[in-house]
């Protein structure tokens, strides 16, 4: 079992790693760790911190309703019970939400009740339990929604219907993924930030059909 | 209070973090911090001054007038009458100009008397006051002009007739915004420039029409 | 001849610069470097460590079959027989694999069996034995498979196939490139990534044809 | 004047800082600084060198034939005659060579004898001698030419048939831009990648007529 100190060491560390590539500019993203399942504990960063200057202090700890029983100061994150919804859903580890250009572009244009369908690409691969690049994997789009206990119950519906997903996206809000550890969920941020980037470039391209591609061999 | 010192320590690190995002190249961009409100004391960069290696002798001490009273050596931005027009009408803490790429594009497409409305963006809530995406953002577009004081009465204008609004543009020139401190200030900065960037890739690609975007639902 | 140590040092180094430009997210890539020839040793990256944070504990040595014979923990890159495939055909002392947005958009829409030329480039003759810009590199595209063997198979009749290329693409996988030595290597890639962004950029835009282009002279 | 030392300190610095923004990828790029006048001497980066990785060793001495005369090892950089040309049109005390994706894409469709106008940009006043962003700066496209002595005579031309200029590109090969000094020099090269990229993601967007645009006013 993990101190609440290597914790937080870990949720700072990988703060600054996104803040580099732009992925949770302003207070945007919210990182959270299981730190005992019973009772349930989980470490979270509190409302309103830069993630790429996270302190130790900015990390709070939280019971199962989303209350601050220690760790630093401040209120936990405004989406707390989003990640108690994954966390329970999912039997995840570890949370993170960030916030990026491209996953911002592609959720704004996704159908209502519509998802991303990512399909032929190695890099999914590093999805946990993925072994091969034939694999589809469908992102939901959610609406987004400042009735965060709304918001929870239809997090709670969409990955009751899709448990194979790895992550869902919040319209012009960014991504969530989790996994059984925070190096999961932290490979699972750089992994689907990765492939929305290169859905987003290839869709918001000119589309030149393939046939027409002077390239083409 | 803070000291000159502590302003000036902090204005430094701005300057590293926007250069490292591309947003102040060259000499571009300025930034200002009021220490003291009667009589009015403001802290601002020198003119000429690259805000990626700035030092606490390249932040100068002015009045009101702008003329320079204290601190390092060097002339005032020569925007600083900008800087004294925003804290006047808007009793800000602090002062932000930053001059990025997507500013730029989206400010030289936008017309004459025209602005950037910006909605739907959970990116929002990051502004002062703004507590839901369904806010409606509007950044007005002002003609660039090198006669300042004449800029400036424009500039006094605009804030005027947009009492709500955030920030504002120069046309192919940048981006002023400021905030009740220095961290609103430097928040709001990276909090515009992601909507501006996400603005301006949507604008300026080839707008796939939702219902033909094979990605949908 | 360098040590393991120096080898390993090199390679972590190697993984933190490409980490910084976006080239080897998640865990992918994979970087070899020849020890000794006969028998065969190289020093590879283990399978699943992330290239950014590459410690010498994550650079193994194997034997010519790719059995682990030293060096650090793990196993070795589930894609060592394509390195060891590389360094039979093209004598290459080091072996880089990167995965970057460019080569995963520009490989996707490559045709079967097809490639992507490319001339006129200075940045060409960054490239082991090219001495002018009027150089037609063609960059192979070879179809991803996750059985190995099978695609090591491939790999070594393109590469007999195109005696003269420095590089093949793995559709939607990346870029394999190699050298003399390590730095002859890690230098293809900077080249090689820089070339596929440029010629990715000039696809991938609205292709305002020359003659129309009101910035001509 | 400056030493030896001073200046060589200070081109790594700007190597550093180049490569950071992916400006002088392999080993791309060329920087000089003049010593002495009577007789000239200049120091240069040698040939073949990683300019994001410089040491001092790497900055040679050279005469105003281009014959190295003290400093590191190696060979003066291969586009040595056309620095020399530039200090002599320009009395330049430093010229700067990068080669960005932008300047490649540009400089790859303007026309024969070409060029790209650049206009009702700020940024423009970063430029010596320029004080209004209404300054219409051409920038004159050379077609790359592996004849570095035949080239040479096509810079002294060009640089002859456009005395006000700051900068020119050489086709799919880069920028030249020079300045009085080399903090001149360095802010001249930010300054016009900043504008290349900007006219570039205008120009190779899907260019929506201003008239048509939904965020008009």
């Amino acid at each position: 079992m993990r101190t609440f100190a290597e914790i937080s060491g870990d949720l700072v560390a990988a703060g600054r790693r996104f803040d580099a590539r732009g992925w949770v500019l302003g207070t945007s993203g919210n990182f959270s760790e299981v730190i005992a399942r019973s009772p349930l504990r989980v470490a979270i960063t509190r409302s309103g911190a830069h993630k790429g200057t996270l302190g130790t202090a900015d990390i709070l700890e939280i019971d199962q309703s989303g209350t601050r029983v220690g760790g630093g100061n401040g209120q936990p994150s405004a989406e707390t019970q989003l990640h108690l919804e994954i966390v329970a859903a999912r039997d995840a580890g570890a949370v993170m939400h960030t916030h990026s250009i491209w996953s911002t572009l592609l959720s704004g244009r996704a159908g209502q009740d519509g998802g991303i369908p990512i399909q032929g690409y190695e890099m999914l691969k590093g999805l946990d339990g993925i072994t091969t690049h034939e694999h589809r994997e469908w992102i939901p789009v959610i609406d987004n929604d400042q009735d965060i206990p709304r918001l929870s119950l239809v997090v709670r519906r969409v990955l009751a219907q899709h448990p194979g997903c790895h992550a869902f996206l919040l319209r012009r809000h960014g991504l969530y993924t989790w996994g059984a550890t925070l190096p999961d969920a932290v490979r699972h941020v750089e992994i689907l930030e990765f492939l929305l980037e290169s859905v987003g470039r290839a869709r918001y391209s000119s589309a030149i059909p393939e046939e027409a591609a002077p390239w083409r061999s």
